[in-house]
């Protein structure tokens, strides 16, 4: 998950200045003593919190190896009490609360991947109130402050009229392409019985993301014939199309409003350093919450891979063969949005006003997106307090408790609000 | 081992027509009832070399991992009643077959690792006269064919002047860097004590290599502060600088005369799809038989990454961090030759000349390289047959008697005509 602006396009969205009844929602939710004890119990509870926190960040959760934390995370919520607990065959865990009423559920996920591939330190370092380690924002604080929701609903004996789903999901980041949440309402249980999806991702509770930016991801691979690069100087080299197609989309200047990025972000290939490559590739990525403006990047970087393979095909010899390249779609996200006078919107408002906050509002690319692309209510909050270089190894949270627990608070009324409580 | 060719500079080196001396020291040794005796024993013992060639290729010895071929190597030395056989402290195996005076040695090496990792599978298979391998070409043929010269000079009770040292040396190959001849001319024993040596190295025996290739190689790996594909755009991307600096080395038009070659050769790094990686690295490999023309160019390739580093960091914010370039040498081999008119090269040409051959001069980058660049008359030979396909799994020889021991028989003249015959 990750933050981004809001365009003034997707401005047009907001309607108001309403919003009356949610506010009375949420209003109703945190000024009741049921919502206070659980609110009580969210403080009480917040060394354990950190403490699963940590138990999660700590086991490895590479990208389509999320077996392993899943396993755990299921042991998790079958120890707090939630019915039908399972992982479903996509590898996403699922564990529900049930309401007061009959009817669709309401989803609250985070997710269980992280960017970091397998063998990489997530061993969490704490300096006083700071905990480091890769993935322990982006997600896994989230998925120990599920837990604590739950408890702290047990705790003060909340009854929501709606079932709350609590779901880890698999596949959110990179490669993943959102594929838990894909196959959760493609082929899930509840995929026509969600009435509202809240995904955690990432800290700040004043976030609401209910832009979902669409991305195009490909593997590029750049072909050529190879050979020594002594005795074969002067063929074709496919590192070098590589080379030039990197440094001709990094002097594209996108626009910022709607904000269009790009990256080329992962690299690999060669044979040995005395061998002219026969192969290398670059995995890139492209984003935005503007179909139109994402599909305009698309063609400028398909023309500046193109570009490059024909420029080094002119540059050097190809009496051995010519260089070539590759598209391997690997990430095809849909852009979407959740109007801001819906009720799932107006309520996490509500709420972030109750506790003093003041919302703003994102575009990213998270699960979300999926819900979005299908017309279902969605947007991704932050699980509280603060924390930063997400997806680099210096990722940190920060878990002194007074903003910590004022951000689980906000969600939690949020959600309570969206649920109903009898 | 590798073929070149022969630049018109290093043609000046040749010097002639004279050449009378050294036919003469040839002429002698192959008209001579001893070497004649020699030569037949090459031939009715063809079949236990080539025992012992399958032998020796079949131990793995895969970069800085000789120590089991090089075990095997010694006792093979000490089965053949070699003198003062030792495993030097680099790894190389050392055997002296003593002369009739005092002075500096002969060397007559060929070494013993290959380039393939643990693991290959290194059973050779065979068809008809062809024997199939990885590293049966290059060079394992050559270590039994050392071990067959010994035989030979002892069946035929041959007394050279100067004591042959045989040798299998370690790292010749890639990474190995010449580490084994490093060593026997940086701090072995007879470092000071070598009267010429032969790399025997590779397959035709037609080929003399007397221009040793200089190669500088590099690891690079660019480094920033990494972030969120989306989140952290606008961030330098060490990528990018990557990319600029590939395709700017693949700018600069070296010489061809001298032949001067670079190659972008392998690359890896980054995160996941999603992220602005935090480091990628290329490997480059830049050669020249001109230390000079070698020079400039590696001056130039550091100004290249330096300027792509200088860019990056101008074309994006560095508000997280800057792009950075860390060069590991990762290889360094002097360039060096010996003049066509040096005792060793005439003799080896007369050699190949009495047995009815065309020698071509070759350029390439051996353990011949060490002593070149220190001044000691140094070639590399090939040691008979035919074969191909070096560095690939598909690597072959032809064990055909007639080719292989007219190859093993022109070299053992060349080496008796420098060693001295009494």
């Amino acid at each position: 998950m990750r933050r981004a602006y809001l365009s003034t396009l997707l401005a047009l969205l907001i309607t108001g200045p309403a919003l009356a009844a949610p506010k009375t929602d949420v209003a109703k939710v945190v000024n009741s003593a049921a919502f206070k004890a659980a609110a009580a119990t969210l403080a009480a509870e917040h060394d354990r919190t950190v403490a699963d926190i940590i138990t999660l960040t700590e086991i490895p959760a590479p990208p389509f190896k999320e077996a392993e934390r899943a396993k755990a995370y299921r042991a998790m919520f079958e120890a707090h009490g939630l019915r039908n607990v399972e992982i479903d065959p996509e590898g996403n865990v699922l564990g529900l609360r049930k309401g007061t009423r009959a009817g669709p559920v309401v989803v609250v996920s985070a997710h269980l991947d992280t960017v970091f591939p397998e063998g990489t330190n997530v061993k969490v370092r704490r300096e006083g109130t700071k905990l480091y380690a890769p993935g322990i924002a982006d997600d896994s604080r989230s998925l120990a402050v599920l837990l604590a929701w739950s408890r702290a609903l047990d705790a003060a004996k909340i009854k929501t009229r709606s079932d709350i789903l609590f779901v880890g999901t698999v596949g959110e980041e990179g490669a993943g392409d959102l594929r838990g949440v894909r196959y959760f309402f493609g082929k899930g249980a509840y995929k026509d019985n969600t009435k509202a999806f809240y995904s955690v991702d990432g800290i700040d509770p004043a976030h609401i993301t209910h832009i979902g930016v669409g991305s195009k991801r490909y593997r590029v691979t750049f072909k050529g014939p190879g050979g020594h690069s002594y005795g074969a100087f002067g063929i074709v080299n496919p590192m070098a199309a590589m080379g030039k197609a990197v440094a001709d989309l990094y002097a594209i200047q996108p626009p910022t409003d709607p904000k269009v990025t790009y990256s080329a972000s992962v690299v690999g290939g060669g044979t040995s350093v005395n061998s002219i490559p026969d192969k290398v590739f670059v995995e890139f990525d492209m984003r935005s919450a503007d179909a139109a403006e994402l599909a305009k990047l698309e063609a400028q970087f398909k023309a500046v891979i193109e570009g490059a393979v024909v420029a080094e095909n002119k540059a050097r010899s190809t009496r051995v063969g010519a260089v070539s390249a590759e598209f391997t779609p690997i990430g095809d996200r849909p852009a979407g949005a959740t109007p801001k006078d819906a009720a799932i919107v107006a309520n996490t408002i509500a709420a972030i006003e109750a506790f003093g906050g003041k919302p703003t509002f994102e575009a990213s690319s998270t699960d979300a997106n999926a819900p979005m692309g299908r017309g279902i209510p969605a947007i991704t909050i932050g699980s509280g307090g603060t924390g930063g270089r997400a997806h680099s190894i210096d990722e940190w949270i920060d878990v002194e408790p007074t903003a910590s627990v004022r951000g689980m608070t906000i969600g939690l009324a949020a959600i309570l609000a969206t649920a109903g409580v009898d």
